[in-house]
Protein backbone atom coordinates (compact mmCIF):
# COMPACT_ATOMS: atom_id res chain seq x y z
CA UNK A 1 0.00 0.00 0.00
CA UNK A 2 1.50 3.00 -1.19
CA UNK A 3 1.63 5.84 1.76
CA UNK A 4 2.08 9.51 1.18
CA UNK A 5 1.08 11.76 3.98
CA UNK A 6 0.28 15.58 2.43
CA UNK A 7 1.77 17.36 5.21
CA UNK A 8 1.81 21.11 3.10
CA UNK A 9 -1.33 22.14 6.04
CA UNK A 10 -1.77 21.78 9.64
CA UNK A 11 -3.44 17.88 9.45
CA UNK A 12 -6.87 18.09 8.69
CA UNK A 13 -9.44 15.41 8.19
CA UNK A 14 -10.60 17.33 5.40
CA UNK A 15 -9.12 20.58 4.20
CA UNK A 16 -12.09 23.34 2.98
CA UNK A 17 -10.70 22.96 -0.97
CA UNK A 18 -11.30 18.71 -0.46
CA UNK A 19 -14.62 19.85 0.64
CA UNK A 20 -15.78 21.54 -2.27
CA UNK A 21 -14.35 19.25 -5.05
CA UNK A 22 -16.27 15.99 -2.86
CA UNK A 23 -19.08 18.16 -3.32
CA UNK A 24 -18.70 19.77 -6.96
CA UNK A 25 -17.91 15.96 -7.90
CA UNK A 26 -21.27 14.94 -6.89
CA UNK A 27 -22.96 17.47 -8.46
CA UNK A 28 -21.27 16.51 -11.73
CA UNK A 29 -22.92 13.14 -10.99
CA UNK A 30 -26.14 14.70 -10.72
CA UNK A 31 -25.80 16.93 -13.78
CA UNK A 32 -25.28 14.22 -15.70
CA UNK A 33 -28.53 12.00 -13.78
CA UNK A 34 -30.75 15.23 -15.08
CA UNK A 35 -28.89 14.53 -18.87
CA UNK A 36 -29.96 10.66 -18.63
CA UNK A 37 -33.59 11.64 -17.97
CA UNK A 38 -35.92 11.92 -20.82
CA UNK A 39 -37.68 15.12 -21.60
CA UNK A 40 -40.80 14.56 -20.74
CA UNK A 41 -40.25 11.91 -18.12
CA UNK A 42 -37.34 14.34 -16.20
CA UNK A 43 -40.79 16.90 -15.23
CA UNK A 44 -43.74 13.38 -15.07
CA UNK A 45 -42.24 10.46 -13.78
CA UNK A 46 -43.00 9.10 -10.47
CA UNK A 47 -42.81 6.13 -8.07
CA UNK A 48 -45.11 5.80 -4.79
CA UNK A 49 -46.42 9.30 -5.18
CA UNK A 50 -42.96 10.93 -4.96
CA UNK A 51 -42.48 14.22 -6.82
CA UNK A 52 -40.79 13.93 -10.36
CA UNK A 53 -36.70 14.05 -10.28
CA UNK A 54 -37.56 18.35 -11.79
CA UNK A 55 -39.11 18.57 -8.39
CA UNK A 56 -36.42 17.12 -6.36
CA UNK A 57 -33.62 19.11 -8.75
CA UNK A 58 -35.76 22.35 -7.53
CA UNK A 59 -35.34 21.43 -3.91
CA UNK A 60 -31.56 21.22 -4.85
CA UNK A 61 -31.32 23.98 -6.38
CA UNK A 62 -32.95 25.97 -3.25
CA UNK A 63 -30.30 24.73 -1.14
CA UNK A 64 -27.01 24.75 -2.48
CA UNK A 65 -26.67 28.31 -3.27
CA UNK A 66 -29.16 30.10 -1.09
CA UNK A 67 -27.67 28.32 1.68
CA UNK A 68 -24.11 29.07 1.16
CA UNK A 69 -24.99 32.53 0.41
CA UNK A 70 -26.98 32.49 3.78
CA UNK A 71 -23.62 31.00 5.24
CA UNK A 72 -21.29 33.86 3.75
CA UNK A 73 -23.47 36.62 4.47
CA UNK A 74 -25.24 35.73 7.91
CA UNK A 75 -28.64 37.46 6.46
CA UNK A 76 -31.25 34.53 6.96
CA UNK A 77 -33.50 33.95 4.11
CA UNK A 78 -36.98 31.99 3.53
CA UNK A 79 -36.40 28.58 2.00
CA UNK A 80 -38.15 28.21 -1.66
CA UNK A 81 -38.15 24.70 -3.48
CA UNK A 82 -40.79 25.62 -6.06
CA UNK A 83 -38.87 28.76 -8.10
CA UNK A 84 -39.50 28.57 -12.02
CA UNK A 85 -36.18 27.53 -14.14
CA UNK A 86 -38.80 26.77 -17.07
CA UNK A 87 -40.38 23.41 -18.62
CA UNK A 88 -37.14 22.37 -20.22
CA UNK A 89 -34.14 20.42 -19.02
CA UNK A 90 -31.82 22.74 -20.74
CA UNK A 91 -33.10 25.61 -18.37
CA UNK A 92 -32.37 23.69 -15.54
CA UNK A 93 -29.21 22.69 -16.74
CA UNK A 94 -28.12 26.33 -17.18
CA UNK A 95 -29.14 27.45 -13.71
CA UNK A 96 -26.95 24.37 -12.61
CA UNK A 97 -24.09 25.55 -14.17
CA UNK A 98 -24.69 29.07 -13.47
CA UNK A 99 -24.62 27.83 -9.52
CA UNK A 100 -21.84 25.58 -9.91
CA UNK A 101 -19.74 29.29 -10.31
CA UNK A 102 -21.51 30.65 -7.57
CA UNK A 103 -20.83 28.11 -5.44
CA UNK A 104 -16.63 28.03 -6.45
CA UNK A 105 -17.22 31.79 -5.64
CA UNK A 106 -19.08 31.65 -1.95
CA UNK A 107 -16.52 28.58 -0.68
CA UNK A 108 -13.82 31.18 -1.16
CA UNK A 109 -15.34 33.28 1.25
CA UNK A 110 -15.96 30.77 3.96
CA UNK A 111 -12.49 30.90 6.41
CA UNK A 112 -11.52 27.70 7.77
CA UNK A 113 -12.33 28.92 11.11
CA UNK A 114 -16.03 29.08 10.21
CA UNK A 115 -16.92 25.40 9.71
CA UNK A 116 -17.58 24.76 13.24
CA UNK A 117 -19.50 27.85 13.68
CA UNK A 118 -23.20 26.96 15.14
CA UNK A 119 -25.59 28.30 12.32
CA UNK A 120 -29.24 28.81 12.09
CA UNK A 121 -30.02 27.91 8.23
CA UNK A 122 -33.55 29.40 6.46
CA UNK A 123 -34.71 30.42 10.07
CA UNK A 124 -34.88 26.66 11.13
CA UNK A 125 -32.06 24.49 10.38
CA UNK A 126 -29.71 24.19 13.01
CA UNK A 127 -26.07 23.06 13.23
CA UNK A 128 -22.86 23.77 12.18
CA UNK A 129 -21.37 25.12 8.87
CA UNK A 130 -19.81 21.78 8.00
CA UNK A 131 -22.87 19.70 9.33
CA UNK A 132 -24.82 22.34 7.38
CA UNK A 133 -23.16 22.16 3.71
CA UNK A 134 -22.64 17.53 4.48
CA UNK A 135 -26.69 17.81 4.91
CA UNK A 136 -26.52 19.43 1.60
CA UNK A 137 -24.79 17.05 -0.08
CA UNK A 138 -26.37 14.11 1.69
CA UNK A 139 -29.79 15.23 0.38
CA UNK A 140 -28.51 15.43 -3.04
CA UNK A 141 -26.80 12.10 -3.11
CA UNK A 142 -30.75 10.50 -1.47
CA UNK A 143 -32.18 12.39 -3.68
CA UNK A 144 -29.87 11.30 -6.57
CA UNK A 145 -30.47 7.95 -5.29
CA UNK A 146 -34.42 8.18 -5.87
CA UNK A 147 -33.24 9.63 -9.16
CA UNK A 148 -30.91 6.35 -10.39
CA UNK A 149 -34.50 3.86 -9.39
CA UNK A 150 -36.64 6.49 -11.41
CA UNK A 151 -34.34 5.58 -14.70
CA UNK A 152 -34.21 2.21 -14.04
CA UNK A 153 -37.39 1.79 -13.62
CA UNK A 154 -37.87 3.91 -17.43
CA UNK A 155 -35.07 1.46 -18.51
CA UNK A 156 -32.60 3.74 -18.83
CA UNK A 157 -28.92 2.69 -17.65
CA UNK A 158 -28.22 5.65 -15.27
CA UNK A 159 -24.55 6.91 -14.99
CA UNK A 160 -21.93 5.14 -12.55
CA UNK A 161 -22.18 6.17 -8.98
CA UNK A 162 -18.58 6.69 -9.31
CA UNK A 163 -18.05 8.66 -12.23
CA UNK A 164 -17.33 12.62 -10.93
CA UNK A 165 -15.55 13.63 -13.56
CA UNK B 1 -27.76 34.29 14.23
CA UNK B 2 -25.95 32.16 17.29
CA UNK B 3 -21.61 31.86 16.90
CA UNK B 4 -20.26 30.09 18.71
CA UNK B 5 -16.99 28.95 17.84
CA UNK B 6 -15.19 25.65 19.05
CA UNK B 7 -11.99 26.51 19.97
CA UNK B 8 -10.90 23.31 22.08
CA UNK B 9 -9.15 22.16 19.02
CA UNK B 10 -6.81 23.52 16.17
CA UNK B 11 -9.59 24.45 13.10
CA UNK B 12 -10.98 21.59 11.62
CA UNK B 13 -13.47 21.34 8.73
CA UNK B 14 -14.97 18.31 10.46
CA UNK B 15 -13.51 16.48 13.44
CA UNK B 16 -12.64 12.71 13.71
CA UNK B 17 -15.25 12.26 16.60
CA UNK B 18 -17.55 14.53 14.64
CA UNK B 19 -17.22 12.56 10.93
CA UNK B 20 -17.85 9.29 13.19
CA UNK B 21 -20.73 10.60 14.24
CA UNK B 22 -22.26 11.51 11.02
CA UNK B 23 -21.36 8.11 9.75
CA UNK B 24 -23.19 6.55 12.82
CA UNK B 25 -26.15 9.15 11.94
CA UNK B 26 -26.40 7.93 8.59
CA UNK B 27 -26.26 4.03 9.83
CA UNK B 28 -29.13 5.19 12.57
CA UNK B 29 -30.99 6.14 9.89
CA UNK B 30 -30.18 3.23 7.73
CA UNK B 31 -31.34 0.63 9.91
CA UNK B 32 -34.85 2.25 10.56
CA UNK B 33 -35.43 1.80 6.68
CA UNK B 34 -34.15 -1.86 7.55
CA UNK B 35 -37.03 -2.09 10.29
CA UNK B 36 -39.57 -0.28 8.29
CA UNK B 37 -39.60 -3.59 5.35
CA UNK B 38 -41.77 -5.93 5.41
CA UNK B 39 -40.14 -9.33 5.86
CA UNK B 40 -40.51 -10.41 2.51
CA UNK B 41 -40.33 -7.08 0.90
CA UNK B 42 -36.47 -6.84 2.23
CA UNK B 43 -35.81 -9.70 0.41
CA UNK B 44 -37.97 -9.68 -2.38
CA UNK B 45 -39.27 -6.52 -3.68
CA UNK B 46 -37.48 -4.63 -6.59
CA UNK B 47 -38.06 -2.26 -8.86
CA UNK B 48 -36.40 -1.68 -12.85
CA UNK B 49 -34.62 -4.80 -12.32
CA UNK B 50 -32.48 -3.40 -9.10
CA UNK B 51 -31.20 -5.39 -6.34
CA UNK B 52 -33.72 -5.99 -3.51
CA UNK B 53 -32.75 -4.03 -0.16
CA UNK B 54 -31.66 -6.80 1.33
CA UNK B 55 -28.29 -7.28 -1.26
CA UNK B 56 -27.58 -3.39 -0.91
CA UNK B 57 -26.90 -3.84 2.47
CA UNK B 58 -25.18 -6.59 2.22
CA UNK B 59 -23.09 -4.48 -0.28
CA UNK B 60 -22.96 -1.73 3.02
CA UNK B 61 -21.60 -4.52 5.62
CA UNK B 62 -19.25 -5.55 3.08
CA UNK B 63 -17.62 -1.75 2.80
CA UNK B 64 -17.86 -0.17 6.67
CA UNK B 65 -16.33 -2.65 8.86
CA UNK B 66 -13.97 -4.54 6.16
CA UNK B 67 -13.33 -1.48 5.36
CA UNK B 68 -12.17 0.35 7.97
CA UNK B 69 -10.25 -3.00 8.90
CA UNK B 70 -8.27 -3.22 6.04
CA UNK B 71 -7.50 0.90 6.79
CA UNK B 72 -6.58 0.45 10.33
CA UNK B 73 -3.89 -2.79 9.50
CA UNK B 74 -3.18 -2.13 5.87
CA UNK B 75 -3.95 -5.67 4.97
CA UNK B 76 -5.71 -6.15 1.52
CA UNK B 77 -8.35 -8.05 1.79
CA UNK B 78 -11.07 -9.33 -1.10
CA UNK B 79 -14.37 -7.58 -1.27
CA UNK B 80 -17.26 -9.82 -0.76
CA UNK B 81 -20.80 -8.74 -0.78
CA UNK B 82 -22.30 -11.94 -0.78
CA UNK B 83 -21.61 -12.97 2.65
CA UNK B 84 -25.02 -14.98 4.41
CA UNK B 85 -26.56 -13.30 7.26
CA UNK B 86 -29.64 -15.30 7.43
CA UNK B 87 -32.94 -15.17 5.82
CA UNK B 88 -34.37 -12.91 8.39
CA UNK B 89 -34.08 -9.12 9.14
CA UNK B 90 -33.01 -9.66 12.76
CA UNK B 91 -30.04 -11.65 11.25
CA UNK B 92 -29.07 -8.28 9.45
CA UNK B 93 -29.88 -5.81 12.01
CA UNK B 94 -27.74 -8.21 14.69
CA UNK B 95 -24.84 -7.79 12.14
CA UNK B 96 -25.54 -4.03 11.67
CA UNK B 97 -25.57 -3.34 15.51
CA UNK B 98 -22.35 -5.64 15.86
CA UNK B 99 -20.73 -3.51 13.43
CA UNK B 100 -21.72 -0.20 14.84
CA UNK B 101 -19.50 -1.39 17.83
CA UNK B 102 -16.53 -2.46 15.85
CA UNK B 103 -16.82 0.85 13.90
CA UNK B 104 -16.69 2.77 17.34
CA UNK B 105 -13.63 0.52 17.71
CA UNK B 106 -11.66 0.58 14.98
CA UNK B 107 -12.27 4.69 14.66
CA UNK B 108 -10.22 5.31 17.17
CA UNK B 109 -7.25 3.58 15.78
CA UNK B 110 -7.68 5.99 12.29
CA UNK B 111 -5.25 8.86 14.23
CA UNK B 112 -5.95 12.37 12.65
CA UNK B 113 -2.72 12.44 10.64
CA UNK B 114 -3.34 9.32 9.00
CA UNK B 115 -6.83 10.74 6.98
CA UNK B 116 -4.58 12.31 4.05
CA UNK B 117 -2.63 9.28 3.26
CA UNK B 118 -3.22 7.87 -0.19
CA UNK B 119 -4.22 3.85 0.29
CA UNK B 120 -6.20 1.22 -2.28
CA UNK B 121 -8.91 -0.62 -0.46
CA UNK B 122 -10.14 -4.08 -1.62
CA UNK B 123 -6.92 -3.90 -3.85
CA UNK B 124 -8.76 -1.76 -6.23
CA UNK B 125 -10.68 1.52 -5.05
CA UNK B 126 -7.61 4.26 -4.42
CA UNK B 127 -8.38 7.27 -2.78
CA UNK B 128 -6.85 8.79 0.34
CA UNK B 129 -8.39 7.83 4.10
CA UNK B 130 -11.08 10.29 3.82
CA UNK B 131 -12.43 10.09 0.54
CA UNK B 132 -12.68 6.21 0.70
CA UNK B 133 -14.66 6.75 4.58
CA UNK B 134 -16.76 9.69 2.62
CA UNK B 135 -17.40 6.97 -0.48
CA UNK B 136 -18.32 4.80 2.36
CA UNK B 137 -20.98 7.13 3.82
CA UNK B 138 -22.03 8.40 -0.17
CA UNK B 139 -22.81 4.73 -0.95
CA UNK B 140 -24.86 3.85 1.92
CA UNK B 141 -26.76 7.25 1.53
CA UNK B 142 -27.32 6.31 -2.21
CA UNK B 143 -28.60 2.77 -1.90
CA UNK B 144 -30.89 3.87 1.46
CA UNK B 145 -32.41 6.63 -1.03
CA UNK B 146 -33.22 3.62 -3.51
CA UNK B 147 -34.58 1.74 -0.61
CA UNK B 148 -36.87 4.90 0.43
CA UNK B 149 -38.30 4.51 -3.18
CA UNK B 150 -39.06 0.86 -2.40
CA UNK B 151 -40.85 1.05 0.58
CA UNK B 152 -42.70 4.06 -1.23
CA UNK B 153 -44.01 2.03 -3.74
CA UNK B 154 -45.04 -0.63 -0.95
CA UNK B 155 -47.35 2.15 0.17
CA UNK B 156 -45.04 2.62 3.28
CA UNK B 157 -44.13 5.38 4.81
CA UNK B 158 -40.11 5.87 5.25
CA UNK B 159 -38.85 7.75 8.15
CA UNK B 160 -37.57 11.62 7.79
CA UNK B 161 -34.72 12.02 6.31
CA UNK B 162 -32.97 14.04 9.09
CA UNK B 163 -34.04 11.33 11.80
CA UNK B 164 -30.50 10.70 12.94
CA UNK B 165 -31.07 9.61 15.92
Amino acid sequence: MEKTINEQTTAQVITPVQFLEHYQGHRKLTRKLIEAFPEKEFFEHSIGGMRPFAEMVKELLAIAVPGLTEIVSGKTEDFDEHRDYGSTKAGFLKKWDQDTEEIIKLWAQIPLERYQEHIKLFGQYEGTVQSSILYFIDNEIHHRGQGYVYLRSLNIEPPFFYDRN
